[in-house]
């Protein structure tokens, strides 16, 4: 058996990580976690180290760790079909089930799924098809997305432009031409502090028509969100913001990108973030939430509205030109079909949304007036608690003091996995949806416990 | 169970595939194959027909399917921790054993590997750590990527656009800005005929220097190419042109990005393409062989040279931004090092290698006279017969009368799968590498026989 020495020392020398300090990395002056086992919330590491998991990998191991009936599912569906294509109509029967199951639970005026591999693919292909669509309509110019500050969509050219956090766009050269970036539902972080909640949505709806009548409607084919900010801080849109940004979008014709890969299926205690606030998208986003991310795989929905110029396109285009050798790939689909069963039978949704509130409250009560504490928000089993330097004036600590790192530091090592959130000192939890009532107490007593530990009582 | 009545309705309604006529699919009219089962060089449809694919999905299953050690591995691992992310250094023992065995066996010079998903993202991925890299040089301005006519990198926004066939770009609005085609070192297919293949070599060399001439080389960062040009028509190099190539991009300090999604870990019979042609890249993409398809993976091997800058780099901003939830996902990784060591213990390579050599020489000697043969070409276990209207002239087919699709569909009628590559009526071959002689011998004499079923003997 390989020691962790050598595993550690390959690591550092073959292995170039995502998102990571390469050199301090290459150098072992970061830690390099060799993951070896998981259990429902909790991972251990190769030195035997066991975690609470609240963040749930990257919020996508919804169901939990180490489902049989998962896992059993891809290790059946290995042995019988690894891979097949599913470029020129075909596929499996795992593939062809999913598509059916995630077309059940959609909201009722979505059409059919693209399955791709991750995320951001998925974004891209909306991106593309959006694209494709105005071409078939004759709009050869509507083609610019608006997107929102703070948003994150993925980690392409495209996908990463569209996101708008800086460590994703400096010295990226993004993000590209042709896409915008309005203002971001953060209410916490609004610039006039003295705006209301009602106030700062028509501050927002305001200026989204003032980006759209500068650009030109005829210009801009689609407006990109998570029905929750998610990487850009978890931030619940403020009471009325979809609506009133929706009533814009269909005033000027410009299509909705629903991003769910974090909200889809489940995360926020409803099936989609669509029926969660009542969005009406023209395209939804998933992927990991479809497998729990046993396998990689995501997936383009796609409204009646737009499959049917789609479909019209092709009798004039022929085929269409877009596939990944992976869509849909068998592996992905078995873990997705076992994935979205096993959520149903468990009703880990209704657990995601009972003991998801749960924990906002007792995250709220137990550190919600410190001083340092500015912002206590969440939904469904999405959690963050937002620090401030100064909690009456609003003010930030200067990022290089790596507050937010600090308190995650802190908290990993009482047992409990947290993430700081890239912009900002806000400390996210996304655990899987079986968290239990008493886990949820030992994320927030530890939590409160790091807080303290950094920044005094 | 399913019937397969259901599951064709489902197809319908729900699903909706990578490549395929949409409208034509959705009505019916074309046939939607249910895979449900593969050995070895063949696959099972759900119809029971049982037929040889002599493409290996899409060039991609390598070691061939139904591999226990395999699917035993993807078992294993799905069991033991089916996910972790590899962010922030995070790793398992698969994916840093994989990074080992994959620079290992990546040519010398090479440095790092960035896992992925699949071929497009890794490509991606290529492109924005080239533009950090020059970022970090301070050379802004070096950011253009030529990519040749009739190259396939994928099929996202800018990996489409590094695409140079015209099914990829129509109706999509591409290629995106900054990336430039140059000639398809396609000898068959130059369109002065006089010319010699040496002569051909150096318009090819020719044309190059002037783009870069005219656009500057200050404003280059890279060349991006297939070592044998793939889904463009299979067509290996003519003789001298990567050397010609490579003189011209050193001069003038141009980045080589390798794409060896199709040619890494062994197609050409030698481990890399870059080993085969003696090319030195500072990028080299991986996928499809990386694993044989078994689970979606892919890579960006970095060269030591590239590295190095972005270590430096780090130390000025930090960490870098860019990562995939499922970049280095356990389960592609565990099927990977299986895949990798199986391929090594069979000797697949070898295989490949002579029954590949055998495969194109008796097809050469079954068709390579037909008067509708223009061309019979391959290395390795690749293999292209180019189909003409009128050999002496080296005239083509109207695109419309779909002669490669009719003889694609011949082929499979009589139980073997070859592939009609999107642009010309070119019939391509990519067994898996366990393809037998006997096997061989199948796809030779029932290629002949669909050649002479619809153009006559
Ligand atoms: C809302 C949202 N969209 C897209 C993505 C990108 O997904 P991936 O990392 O699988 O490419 C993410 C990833 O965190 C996400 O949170
Ligand atoms: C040479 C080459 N590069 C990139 C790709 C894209 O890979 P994927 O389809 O996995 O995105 C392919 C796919 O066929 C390819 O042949």
């Amino acid at each position: 058996m390989l020691t962790n020495d050598v595993l550690d020392q390959w690591d550092r020398e073959n292995f170039f990580h995502p998102s990571t300090h390469l050199a301090q990395h290459a150098r072992g002056e970061s830690a390099s976690r060799i993951i070896s086992g998981a259990k429902d919330c909790h991972i251990e590491d190769r030195n035997g180290n066991r975690v609470l998991d609240g963040f749930a990998g990257l919020y996508c191991v919804n169901a939990g760790y180490g489902r049989r009936e998962i896992t059993d599912a891809i290790a059946k569906q290995a042995s019988e079909l690894s891979y097949y294509h599913a470029y020129a109509g075909h596929g499996t029967e795992a593939s062809i089930t999913l598509a059916k199951m995630v077309m059940d639970r959609a909201p009722a005026h979505m059409s059919k799924v693209y399955f791709g591999l991750g995320g951001s693919d998925a974004n891209e292909t909306n991106i593309k098809l959006l694209w494709y669509y105005n071409n078939i309509l004759g709009r050869p110019e509507k083609k610019k997305v608006i997107s929102r500050w703070r948003g994150y969509h993925g980690s392409g050219l495209m996908t990463g432009s569209l996101t708008g956090l800086s460590l994703f766009h400096a010295k990226f050269d993004l993000p590209l031409d042709g896409v915008l970036h309005t203002v971001a539902p953060d209410f916490f972080r609004r610039e006039n502090l003295e705006q209301s909640e009602a106030e700062f949505v028509a501050y927002c709806v305001e200026h989204l028509e003032e980006m759209i009548a500068l650009e030109g409607a005829d210009t801009i084919a689609a407006f990109i969100g998570e029905p929750v900010l998610g990487t850009g801080g978890i931030v619940p849109p403020p009471e009325g913001y979809w609506a009133a940004i929706q009533a814009v979008l269909q005033k000027h014709d410009i299509a909705l990108i629903a991003d769910e890969v974090v909200t889809g299926f489940g995360r926020l205690g409803s099936m989609f973030g669509s029926d969660h606030y009542d969005l009406k998208p023209d395209f939804i986003t998933i992927a990991k939430g479809l497998t729990s991310a046993y396998a990689p795989l995501s997936g383009s929905i796609v409204s009646d509205k737009v499959w049917k110029v789609l479909e019209q396109g092709a009798d004039e285009n022929g085929v269409m030109g877009h596939g990944w050798t992976y869509a849909a790939h068998p592996i992905g689909a078995a873990a997705g079909v076992a994935n979205l069963q096993l959520i149903e039978d468990l009703d880990l949704i209704g657990n995601a949304r009972d003991v998801g509130a749960y924990l906002n409250q007792q995250m709220r009560a137990a550190v919600g007036d410190h001083p340092h504490v500015g912002d206590v928000r969440g939904e469904g089993m999405l959690c963050a608690v937002e620090l401030v330097k100064d909690r009456e004036g609003r003010k930030f600590y200067d990022p290089a003091d790596k507050i937010g790192v600090q308190v995650v530091a802190a908290l990993l090592s009482s047992g409990v996995i947290g993430r700081a959130m890239p912009q900002g000192d806000i400390i996210g939890f996304a655990p899987p949806f079986c968290l239990t009532r008493a886990e949820a107490d030992e994320i927030v007593e530890k939590t409160k416990a790091a807080i303290h530990q950094v920044l005094g009582a």
